[in-house]
């Protein structure tokens, strides 16, 4: 069959192409360094395939061949024994930029391929959380974080972090309640504070659901294809994987858990209903049990591992947040529940208490197998999952991401 | 390029072919009829490609083609106007058994491509739920409906909804707690009580996992991706879809929703655990908050449209139904909650209470297009979606399935 270019078959071809040539990239992304003879395995392509496609990436200066793995090459998962002809991430490689908005912090990073922080800033913008005030914060950050970056490295795009909930359809920020936002375009927002003349490709998500895309790459849940990551940054969100795949809804707003309905008499909440989840185990609560000042709350998940003598105070909390975990098991039948943010420290000072309240709520059936650990990545989730969804594109495409990339951004940002 | 048959290329053709000749089936499936245009457009395929797999699917008695629409092609969605030539379900092809299995009633369909019901039968077996039992009651049914089968059209298998968890890997009832079932393999016991000596294809299900597919295919879900199904059937679960893709959970027992937490002070549960949502809006406190004795909660779904002067009693049942609705809309942000069994009739009686109570505790963000409706195919709607588990493999390969299926089978089972 001779397939000629324009034609159907041509098409169909060339998109398959494009498609193994970012699936390759994203096989060696996630493993760091992989032998011709792996990557023939894991794709089900010939090795001549395989040799054509690692050729293209290596002229793409996305990959780079070796009989031995280089420094850079032994990242993520080392291979180890035997060093075999391998291919892995090349030097001075495209990068990108991630976020994580906290609710009075933000932290900027240079993420490269292999998901290798070059560089990283953060600063606290406090009270001043007007969108403008927060992305003219986040440009300074922008600007630190690339003075250092090597000039003809492109900048494939900018990942950001908000907790709150993220229109998927465009990003629009619906409602970031312990920021105060109503519908803000943040990503608009922020691009007219760097003052670029070019747009960046930008990636707006939810925390949660950027953590646990982080955490299952190369965190707590690799391997794992059922995964709930709760975020405790303030209030407390899910971020769902199920079977590999990230559960959004019809408009992006899953996992608001949070506001799941833990006592119709509960507590008065921010979101205008009474008794959310967040009530009982939310970042106000455990800083009144501690007897903290309200203004420890957005620092708690530094805060809290560095008391002692208070896991008396945080049994009752763990054991509602040990019921609340119940009711993500009955719902969603996970084999994994990543606990981040202020709610890591809770479940090392008080595992007990949550697995008990966890068992007194959960579907026997249900709860086998399920496992409750801390952020594999420690307080980078969502910094790293921000990256992820910013390299997406690269991963989809590598040519178009490239075409689409910023060159010479250091020099027209940073000057 | 050329593809000798037994290479990786060979194999992979094939594999295409298969794919694309059960996909063209499942489209002709679920629209009745389409025409080559329909079909070119749909599937990305060219004309000739088209042509060739209409082709295999006539040889095989799946499909015709024909000018003008037949009676049988204008059956789920009538091509109107202009009649062009087309491809529709052939007559006399494969069909399955679906199974929908009460708590104390059974219903088995025979049921053909296109979803259409050649016969149904159902009994009570009231209170003898021994899965032997049941499974003996089962195959008398399936005699009856194999009765006026064509002796000579292949039966694919058998798709059978079950009011409890099924663990996915293997089919294994783990709990089917108004039955009284902890562990029970009732494909193997319903085969031993058919007393066949060939294995006849199962899937069993969850009923309201089933009911989901059915809605979505043909029901009032059609079109809308995003969907969960809440079946009201003595206890409370959920069918979730995401994107069009079931939502199962690590082991397939997500959805279990009637045990999310309404109340830490409200009633015990048979669950073992305290004021799940299905002790607030189960069948049990429907009939006592109507005054009706505990025989009839097997019948609700048939009671509540025929009670006169009742809403008033519902109404603050409809209330804690629509409040847990709520939590469905803020951990999984569907587009369209449909309500099966006898919560349809609640919906109808107290559609005022229930959208209330959802407004009351939803975020609005989340609540945003979100429809509640009673399910588009009445009572039906786990028997067609046992009907689709058990047409499956027809989709994935129809060559195979049809390889698998049972020949002459009536003649066997009914003599």
């Amino acid at each position: 069959m001779v397939s000629r270019p324009g034609s159907g078959q041509g098409r169909n071809q060339e998109a398959v192409r494009r498609h193994n040539l970012g699936t390759l990239l994203r096989h060696v992304h996630g493993a760091g360094r992989l032998s011709r003879a792996e990557l023939t395995a894991t794709m089900g392509l010939n090795r001549s395939t395989i040799g054509a496609l690692v050729g293209e990436l290596e002229a793409l200066g996305l990959c780079e061949t070796s009989e031995t793995p280089t420094e850079r090459g032994t990242g993520a998962r080392p291979a180890a024994g035997r060093p075999s002809a391998g291919v892995q991430l090349a030097e001075g490689g495209p990068y990108v930029l991630a976020v994580d908005l906290g609710v009075e912090t933000a932290q900027v990073a240079r993420v490269g391929l292999g998901g290798e922080v070059a560089a990283r800033v953060h600063l606290e913008f406090g009270e001043a959380r007007e969108p403008w005030k927060v992305a003219t914060a986040v440009a300074t950050l922008v600007r630190q974080v690339l003075e250092d970056a090597d000039a003809k490295a492109p900048l494939v795009g900018i990942g950001i972090g908000v907790p709150g909930l993220v229109r998927r359809a465009d990003g629009l920020v619906r409602l970031a309640p312990n920021l105060g936002w109503h519908d803000v375009s943040f990503g608009e927002i922020l691009l007219a504070a760097l003052g670029l003349e070019t747009p960046m490709p930008l990636a707006l998500g939810n925390d949660a659901d950027l953590a646990v895309l982080a955490e299952h790459r190369r965190g707590a849940a690799i391997g794992v294809d059922d995964v709930i990551y709760l975020s405790g940054n303030v209030g407390v969100g899910a971020g769902i994987l199920s079977g590999g795949h990230p559960f959004e809804g019809a408009a992006g707003f899953a996992g608001e858990v949070g506001h799941l309905n833990a006592d119709p008499e509960g507590r008065e909440c921010h979101c205008g209903s009474r008794g959310c989840w967040e009530t009982q185990v939310g970042g106000e609560a455990i800083a009144a049990a501690l007897g903290l000042p309200a203004s420890q709350v957005p620092r708690l998940a530094e805060v809290l591992p560095t008391l002692e003598g208070h896991a008396e105070a945080l049994r009752p909390i763990a054991r509602d947040l040990g019921r609340g975990l119940a009711n993500l098991v009955n719902a969603f039948n996970p084999q994994l529940l990543v606990l981040g943010g202020f709610l890591g420290p809770v479940l090392t000072l008080c595992r007990e208490e949550v697995l008990e309240g966890l068992a007194s709520r959960a579907l026997p059936a249900a709860l086998e197998g399920v496992s409750v650990a801390p952020p594999g990545l420690g307080r980078d989730s969502v910094l790293l999952g921000a990256a992820e969804v910013a390299l997406e594109p690269l991963f989809r495409d590598p040519e178009a991401a490239l075409g689409a990339a910023l060159v010479d951004v250091r020099t027209r940002l940073v000057g």
